[in-house]
């Protein structure tokens, strides 16, 4: 996204919940886990890292939320068997860049369960507690010779514990920033940490695909309740965030955790500890989601759109994602243009039973449309307004309790270059 | 779109069926209709005609299909209420294009009536007798000092059967070219023509708004069943196409049959003279389609996205749509880039249950994809045959029997300047 007056605001997320402020924190740095990255040869246009790995020190609770694309990626595949095949633990994650190992049959399968071998062999786990997630071109075998030569020196760094801030530029590919998060909550008495990292700026670039996410942290937590709170916050931070509206083959969000802070282990899926776990996985989770839309491809703006007074959460959430995903509010914002008319109009075909007369909008805090009609407004005014880094659209169609923020950003000409322009 | 050298072959679309050619007909050359345009203020920056007047000598069947918005316009909702207060029975139809009467409350809903009124006086009608459609800027008052003192004028270029041409050019709003469709079937051993005009290119354009279509015959028909052979035939044809995904305020089809090629009357919805019917309807409806997928703005490519093999038709349409509403296709084929991956994930992503081992894709006439996996092909010639003015996707999905086809447009940096950059 290109530098604007605004600065960030992060509306909607909590702030670090006490201690000390663990925002930049990056993965390596929670207890129990070791990182590293190589350039290996994936990404053929740059010596950037484009292997890692991240490494628990014991045996991690582990959960993962994989895209909900039919077709999905042999790594995929693979990590979702092995999570199973567990009940939940790991003891590693080897990523790649530049290859999605999609679309390639049943040598991309093959190529998958050797990645995690080679991954577990030089670091003394059990093939099945190594993860794996891939990300690139997609429809080409993976070279595997060149990941095979790339193991041994990355499990050296590993020990070495140099270069770890390279896990999550290793991870980028159409990717104009790095985007990391962490934050630190309390449980049983004790600070927790959280720190996650992840890429995505379009959903398939045009060689590129998907939207990766890992999260490492020492909470002490059971496998199916790590689970539990991972889907839940994903669904609510991750699965609320739209570029283009396309899912990827790839798409993946890992969370291991150490559990190196506390003796006991949380149990149970209610009660404060558990809200503790859920917000600082939701905490990680927003900001990295919120870094993804404002990264999006050829973005300008990153735009909240918040709906509130729905039915229930379930029909807000349709609401948003439809006016988040709309060309043309998409285009209107890129032009700084205040249309109320077609983000009331994109709220009107989401499906959702709403009544023009009920509803409420407000862009950038200046109220244009109310009962049925539009409101007299300075469009001068609220146009300056949005030509700030962020464009907040907020629309109440109710008085129901039913609320959603998605996060997304604006269309605009870049976009078409990057994906209609390659060639030339 | 900008011409390619490409000639149109509207592929699924029948022949015109039988007798003379009438798809060059415009809708007063049916039998026992009329039809007037003038320019009236409406478009502000032209001085092209902006409202228009369809007459039928007689009260004429008549059938409508209407958006789906929730938000819909005065006009939408006065002329539902008017086919049902008449158990579809009209003597015309008054349409304005610059004004769409959308989100104007109480007043819009009372100059909505006073149009029909207006033109029910002028020819000798009931009020509820005349429907309305407007097209244009959302949110403003209808100026209807300019609509009353224009009518009189537009009744006597009706009787003077003067500038009939004008009512498909009346309609339009960023429209580039007029949209005028015909053929001939045969009912009951005679010849029936259907004649139709359209507008539409974005389905809401910066200040404009709206697709509407209208389709005059002399088939002699019931009301019931004009309205049940419109409706599946626009579920087949207009429902079909997709510039940018967004449905309208005031998206409005019109049927007006005035009976006078036969004595007989249709009465049933099946059998031969109804599947007549439905051609007739098909065949004009289908046209416009394309035409207005075409004409998108922005357009250079005309796309048809054919799928086959699905378990049902309504499975198939789901996929159908998901491909060509689908940004990151639409951006491949604006830079003629034969991306197999971005097709197949879209179907993938489209929630019906679909396995890439089953696919196979062909884009203009080339193999791409079969059995999960990329066929060897030379991208350059692809490329190349892509460069016309139409390209054929055809994803096979599986070996059940439902299918369907969808029109669409590539997106390009002119769609992104229609609607972005439109203050500059």
């Amino acid at each position: 996204m290109k530098p604007k007056k605004n600065t960030r605001t992060r509306e909607g997320a909590p702030a670090t919940l006490g201690l000390a402020d663990w925002s930049a924190a990056l993965v390596h740095q929670v207890p129990g886990f070791r990182t590293a990255a190589v350039h290996c040869g994936l990404k053929r246009k740059s010596d950037k890292p484009d292997l890692a790995l991240l490494v628990c020190d014991r045996v991690a609770a582990a959960a993962g939320v994989f895209t909900t694309n039919r077709v999905c990626a042999a790594p995929v595949k693979y990590s979702r068997k092995a999570l199973a095949y567990t009940s939940g633990r790991a003891r590693a994650v080897i990523v790649n860049a530049g290859n999605a190992n999609a679309c390639t049959g049943a040598q991309g399968a093959r190529d998958a369960k050797e990645m995690a071998k080679l991954a577990a062999l030089a670091i003394g786990a059990q093939p099945w507690e190594v993860l794996v997630c891939s990300t690139g071109v997609i429809g080409h075998p993976m070279p595997m010779d060149k990941i095979r030569k790339a193991v041994p020196e990355l499990a050296r760094r590993l020990r070495s514990r140099r270069a770890h801030g390279d896990f999550a530029r290793a991870i980028m590919t159409t990717d104009l920033v790095r985007k990391t998060a962490g934050c630190t909550v309390r449980m049983f008495g004790r600070p927790v940490r959280f720190a996650g990292a992840c890429k995505g700026s379009g959903m398939i670039a045009p060689r590129m695909a998907t939207m990766l996410g890992f999260i490492a942290t020492d909470a002490p937590v059971a496998p199916r309740v790590l689970q539990k709170a991972l889907a839940e916050v994903v669904d609510r931070t991750f699965n609320c965030v739209t570029v283009d509206g396309d899912t990827s083959t790839n798409d993946t969000v890992l969370a291991l955790a150490s559990g190196t802070a506390a003796h006991r282990r949380l149990e149970e899926t209610h009660g404060p500890h558990y809200e503790a776990l859920c917000a600082g996985l939701y905490h990680v989770c927003d900001s990295l989601a919120q870094q993804i839309a404002a990264d999006g491809e050829g973005a300008q703006h990153l735009v909240t759109v918040f709906v509130g007074g729905a039915k229930n959460d379930k029909q807000a959430k349709v609401i948003a994602r439809t006016i988040a995903e709309s060309p043309l509010v998409k285009t209107a914002i890129a032009g700084n243009d205040p249309n109320w008319g077609r983000i009331v109009c994109a709220a009107g075909r989401s499906g959702i039973k709403i009544k023009p007369e009920d509803c409420a909008l407000t862009v950038c805090g200046h109220d244009l449309f109310r009962d049925g009609q539009p409101l007299p407004f300075d469009a001068k005014k609220v146009s300056e307004d949005m030509d700030g880094a962020e464009v907040s659209i907020v629309l109440m169609v109710g008085d129901g309790p039913g609320t959603s923020r998605f996060y997304t950003c604006d269309l605009t000409h870049g976009y078409i270059t990057i994906n209609a322009d390659y060639h030339t």
